[in-house]
């Protein structure tokens, strides 16, 4: 029994679920969404393995992958150096209870209202429009 | 000379200047007061190497350190399992122009206002001060 419920949509996130899939299989398609879209993946963090490690937690497969597209990276740090505290753009990938795997996405639109500045904008909105496109090849996005 | 200003304070997050210091030293000070903070660092981003790498940019030295507390990311997973779109906390080191470093963490309070949820405040709160005790072994937090 997870001590983390499955995932749901929110509105932070961009959401989609895959019905009858491996975790595997469902980590593979993310990366090559993401690679479609120019996005590397530069971080990788399997939380059920660390919280098991760290606390002995029994958690669901939960892993967030870091995704960075860098012309756009670069744009957003040239203009507002600290925003490095936000990056990279997070897709977690998490086992649901009926066989299958969901997948969110940060909605960097969402993200950079903490930043407040509406100069830049449109970069979070390239961004979110890559990640919706990223999920949409996997489902309908939530 | 960089692409990417100098860091700056800012609304979502906590800063210090490090003067006269080297970033290879900075860097392990602040590896140092994570750990006394029960941090682990899971991530880590050489921007610097990787904007050059793949897009040929020019930037100061610039790193972002993911860091965990895992007795506290599981509360918060458990209570709120999309939040791992923003996780884990970001420490940036980045080297200024007079001979000095930058640091700034992720300030977590500002970061869950996008998640609006005030139940789970305390783990926020909980967080933010850690991060400040972090960055208060370095210098005068802004």
């Amino acid at each position: 029994m997870s001590t983390i419920p499955a995932l749901s949509p929110s509105r932070y996130s961009l959401t989609v679920k895959i019905p009858n899939t491996s975790f595997e299989d469902a980590v593979a398609r993310v990366r090559s969404a993401l690679a479609d879209e120019k996005f590397g993946v530069l971080t990788e963090i399997d939380v059920q393995a660390t919280l098991k490690k760290k606390i002995d937690a029994d958690t669901r497969p939960y892993l967030i992958l870091g995704a960075c597209n860098p012309p756009l990276a670069h744009q957003a740090l040239s203009a507002e150096a600290p925003i490095g505290v936000l990056l990279p753009c997070n897709v977690v990938v998490v086992g649901d209870d009926d066989g299958g795997v969901d997948v969110a996405a940060i909605d960097p639109v969402a993200m950079f209202s903490v930043v407040g500045r509406d100069d830049i904008a449109s970069i979070a909105d390239d961004v979110r429009a890559r990640l919706e496109r990223v999920l949409q090849t996997l489902g309908e996005v939530k």
